[in-house]
């Protein structure tokens, strides 16, 4: 292959997003994707809840999400179908919940997030299924650590897309630029050359003065470019240790299970949240356990997590297990939402988030002619668009980025050397 | 085992190290060290090459290095043979690494560092078999980039310890206050339990509340602890990913050759460093290449490594090559200094560096019961006894720790949420 202006590692929706900013701001560049599997966004993208929300407690992340979720409703209105429906999410929290969040609810809501808020009573009457009340002689609730509800916490701005077809969405506008994508081929490792080549079998040798100077793929093949931009979620350690770049992730694994049942039917049209009567990402009051209708399957998503404990563990292909399910999410659940009683999950499967550990905000950053945009940390698809530009103005050595409706951003933050970015408080 | 106050891993130079401190401080406390190797300073501590220096641009290596030299220059000075010899550091610098690190080097000498100029024309009197004047009509020497040698910069407080001794000097003392080390025993990962155990055993569950209560050994048993602490050096993120806790270190592979000629005896007695007429430390302007001379053994230790591209890998085993000598080593050495010509390397060995890549300054810090104290960067001898200070100060809950001499130090600078270090900008 000739040599390539930028090559992009990864379809998913970080690398797209990427693709079409750099494209739209250099027409004519020759920019190649390589992605592994045979389309886009089959990685962690297609794993994902399709879930987006701008309640952050970062200033950044909200910045990052609320743009992105401005340009997507933008499209969405624009007539292009990306699944989009404005649903909200629900936080159902305990009073503890609520005190321990009473600062940074504050604060987001300071910073400009949009929350409503639904009393105990008025939930009952939303949703008359719900057990807002933990029996305090509920002895398996009680070893379960299961607290009462409290209160609705209400995102506005937040809601579903179709992450695959938001992915195909910026996947088909990139190519109409010009982009090309290369599918079924996995990069192994940026291109590390001398600059001054001897032809011999060992080089680099540690005297030589090295360069990137692309990609070598899995086949052994390799392709020149300008510069390499790594946008490979949890794949990136795996790329970039090789050429002794630490992209600063771990991954994790989350499992989303689907059940199908008529007694979910209730859940299929929940009128009082939204004008589409559609449930909202619901979030109730344990181990992040939420659920997520889909209403064209007539389906209910449930998934959940520790807190602290989950180990961090590149796997190529992970699996979920119905015990996962079995014995954590359905016994919560069931407690709260006893519809679910005795629901086996009908379909499952389990993905990796790209954890930043530190602050979970991405990292956008340049070494070494490599811009890598990874560490989206579970919230990849509501920031992407942001990541988008971002990383359009780091290749075009901007300092500041214009998000969009004509938001700044200061690329740098996202950056290691001079990182200035506060700690997410507010985690699922 | 019954249940200990304090379990260690790793009894390494930082494992040792701390679990002297700690004891010292809480005489009669339960402190037990498991270590995988057979005994003690085995690991990477065993790999190094036992040199020290208090040259370190960032502060906080500064006196973290000035006082654990300060410290070994006291126990030796009592008697202890830890094989320390003050030989000095010489870096020979070409005009442009002079000119690039001149800053840096009137930055080290303002914190204190004592540095002394040898000119091009002592170097070449002390050492007459130095090249200092690469031919321009050298092509080979070109190719390499390789450039003559205008000054030598030699570092007063550095000098050579053994590794060995110095690290049985901490566990003999260790042992005397009551300390056990048990050896031949790998800890997999800390134990992660629910604070309420329901006898499953796919627990701990996503909605259990869960604590670290000890440490899991590979063979299956398990020993509980009030505190786990983890000093493993590269091996520590293997134990740590498992539990979700990021160390934050990255390993990457350092070969180390010895030399072995009468052609090198030149070498074993050079006057005008020091009082005892030892080699300093010798680092050339190149690759960081250097040598240290073992008078015991009459042989010459050799070592380098790239700038960038060095892989990021873990390997249980590292191995080094003849190869890496041959092509990379060995190339610079016969340039600068003849002498090594046809010589081929008479022993090798490879070991791991923890790298903080961010900043190149340890990480200690504690998290959900576990104290974290790695990311040594190949400077943890040199580091060591500081780092036990400060280790046993976090374990006390103080915030303050005190270093040998009376310094003061702020336990947080080194931890993740309140870090405040420099990154180190002169690094071999």
């Amino acid at each position: 292959m000739e040599k390539q202006d930028i090559v992009i590692v990864g379809a998913g929706i970080f690398g797209v997003a990427i693709g079409y900013h750099i494209l739209k701001e250099n027409p004519g560049k020759k920019v190649t994707i390589f992605e592994k599997f045979p389309t886009c966004g089959q990685g962690n993208t297609a794993k994902s809840a399709g879930a987006f929300r701008n309640v952050f407690s970062s200033k950044t992340n909200f910045l990052l999400a609320d743009t992105s979720v401005d340009f997507y409703l933008d499209i969405h209105r624009q007539g292009h179908d990306i699944g989009l429906e404005q649903a909200g999410y629900l936080w159902l929290m305990s009073h503890s919940q609520l005190e321990r969040n009473k600062d940074v609810l504050a604060k987001m809501q300071h910073n400009g997030v949009k929350l409503k808020f639904y009393e105990k009573e008025e939930l009952k009457k939303i949703m008359p299924y719900l057990n807002t009340d933990i029996d305090p002689a509920d002895e398996e609730a009680r070893m379960m650590g299961l607290e009462s509800i409290e209160k609705g916490v209400f995102g506005v701005k937040c809601g579903f897309v179709d992450a695959d077809k938001l992915t195909r969405f910026y996947e088909t506008e990139f190519k109409k630029m010009g982009g090309q994508v290369i599918y079924n081929t996995e990069v192994a490792m940026p291109l590390l050359e001398p600059r001054e080549k001897l032809g011999l079998e060992c080089e680099p040798l540690i005297w030589q003065d090295v360069e990137i100077t692309g990609v070598r793929l899995k086949s052994g093949k390799t392709v020149n470019a300008d510069k390499v931009i790594i946008a490979a979620n949890s794949w990136a350690p795996n790329i970039l240790d090789p050429v002794g770049i630490d992209c600063m992730i771990k991954s994790v694994k989350r499992q989303m299970f689907v059940l199908r049942s008529q007694k979910l039917a209730p859940l299929m049209k929940v009128e009082g949240f939204n004008q589409f009567n559609a449930l909202p990402f619901t979030i109730f009051p344990k181990a992040a356990i939420y659920i997520r209708v889909d209403r064209i399957e007539g389906s209910v998503w449930a998934s959940g997590h520790e807190h602290f404990g989950a180990p961090y563990l590149f796997e190529e292909d992970p699996k979920a297990t119905d015990e996962y399910y079995d014995y954590n999410i359905y016994q919560v659940l069931r407690k709260y939402m006893p519809m679910f009683d005795g629901l086996k999950a009908a379909n499952k499967w389990a993905g990796l988030y790209d954890m930043n550990t530190l602050d979970a905000n991405p990292y956008i950053f340049e070494t070494h002619n490599v811009i890598i945009a990874v560490g989206s940390s579970g919230s990849g698809i509501m920031k992407a668009d942001a990541a988008g530009r971002i990383t359009a103005a780091l290749y075009a050595g901007r300092k500041e980025a214009e998000l969009y409706g004509n938001r700044k951003f200061e690329v740098a933050t996202l950056g290691l050397k001079h990182r200035n970015v506060e700690p997410e408080k507010f985690i699922l």
